[in-house]
């Protein structure tokens, strides 16, 4: 059995065919979120550590963490952004953290300070960056994210995008990091502009789990870019690329709905024992009564609060 | 491709792997709905009215009729009952409907007066039914839903249930009905009682496909049975079992969540072109603003009232 273990501090987690779904959190991010990036630029870490928190309280597995808050010379900025954003949120949250740069010196940089056992985010298939990342892996023993793009692009040719992934895994054999430390991200394509994005994955997941033996991650939310009510989208996939074996995402904890249809995969995957996780969290869940209009409170997070949330969704 | 045709006097209705699913409104069963069975028994069908409607409303691509009101004598009261029922719900809706008894004579006398293709439901493995049901199958020429028990009952190991369902489609290639006019049921367990038996149903799904090629279908919220928040089981069970190669499910079509699993699984499974059934019902879901209490009401069918539904059910 593929296990893939990433650690904080304190707290390791296996990510598994026979384990829970892995839920990495993708909020600490500043990709399009200029309010964030001011911030951190400015030295303010108030909204990383608010979203870390809120993050770990929706059930968050790990956390990415990104530091990209500038395409005007990364280089010079990201590496000392990622190892402050690192150090902050380590010290708040005892959760594993994901290292998400396209900056190999903000990896190397990040991989000097985290503790434990960091996931790095990520190589591709492109020779520049496999020669680049991979030696880091292998010098710093961790697990690593392998996007299935190269020189070439993304392929629309899911066969192509296997065989990239394939690519990535023989390489890091060379380096000596075996195939239990790559977590393949298949990528994942808007279903409104590619009608076949869903299957695509389905059966790219299940090759790679069947033939490369690997774990497997995607940037969840892209499946439902350009559509209209893109949870409930989100929501429906989830499932299906659990039941096809996908055993991790890069996607926002704070979405009950999303969060409630992990919880739901996991006892029907047979990943949650005895269904205790689903039992406590939901055994006081409430239906509201049938034709009574009642109110509903928005809660991205708190627990406490998801009841109204919950009830509200089930209504009907 | 395996075709599945079933038809009311004027709507026909393919169920297939390429098609959207195919759901099979519940609701028509006195079983276990006390009052339901008494208004029946007493000629009052005012029930059953509103419940054929709002199933419809609310997107059931077809009816499961069902009239057994009673354990006593029911040869006496279902073929009579069972007509009564059919001939007022095919009055009032264009979709097909299933005859749904374990009484042969309710199910032919139904076959006589149902009009277009109805969907038989349903034949097991056992000797007796098998020589019972097919011969009104391959007379009426009809569809036919296969229960994958037989007289040993309902065994716990699905290689046994598939066989059981083999066994079912050789015996009605015996009376020249074909493999396409099978819908097999693989039966589905409850998961809080049988922790494998979501794993199980994936399985089984697949082989039915694979391997005989038919159509399936199941009682989709037994999944659910004695767990807290059922609803929140059944609604990642579906996207898991769609994406696994179920065509068609008997489930409550009144249910907002489940249906919006069942339409983001269509578009997922490309099974809805261009998203044009997702863009249409969903474009005006509006997320209520964060933080604001609101007020959603109750809403099993109506389609303007389901809106305040789905955004309750999105908040957060």
């Amino acid at each position: 059995m593929t296990h893939t273990v990433v650690a904080s501090a304190t707290k390791e987690i296996i990510i598994g065919f026979d384990q829970p779904f892995c839920v990495i959190g993708e909020r600490i991010n500043p990709t399009g979120r200029k309010l964030l990036a001011a911030e951190m630029q400015a030295g303010n870490f108030d909204t990383v550590k608010k979203d870390a928190l809120a993050q770990v309280a929706a059930g968050a597995t790990m956390l990415d963490i990104n530091a990209g808050v500038t395409s005007v010379d990364p280089n010079a900025t990201e590496p000392g952004l990622m190892v402050q954003t690192l150090e902050i949120v380590q010290e708040l949250v005892d959760v594993p953290l994901a290292i998400d740069s396209s900056v190999t010196a903000a990896i190397e940089a990040g991989l000097k300070v985290a503790k434990g056992r960091p996931l790095v985010n990520s190589v591709t298939g492109e020779m520049e960056k496999l020669e680049a990342i991979l030696p880091l892996v292998k010098k710093y023993d961790v697990p690593v994210v392998a996007i299935s793009n190269d020189e070439t692009g993304i392929s629309e040719d899911p066969d192509v995008r296997f065989e990239v992934a394939k690519k990535i895994v023989q390489h890091a054999a060379d380096y000596g990091i075996p195939a239990h430390d790559i977590v393949v991200d298949p990528l994942v394509m808007p279903i409104g502009a590619m009608g076949t994005a869903g299957q695509q994955v389905f059966t790219l997941v299940r090759r790679l789990r069947e033939e490369l033996g690997v774990n497997t991650t995607c940037g969840l939310s892209n499946i439902s870019f350009g559509l209209p009510h893109r949870h409930g989208i989100n929501t429906a996939f989830i499932p299906m690329v659990i039941a096809s074996g996908m055993t991790s995402a890069i996607m926002n904890p704070c979405r009950p709905t999303e969060m409630e249809a992990v919880d739901g995969a996991n006892v029907l995957m047979s990943n949650d024992p005895d269904c205790t996780n689903w039992i406590m969290k939901y055994r006081d869940h409430k239906p509201a009564a049938a034709g009574v209009a009642s109110t509903a409170t928005e809660a991205p997070a708190a627990g406490g609060r998801r009841r109204g949330g919950r009830a509200a969704r089930q209504r009907g």
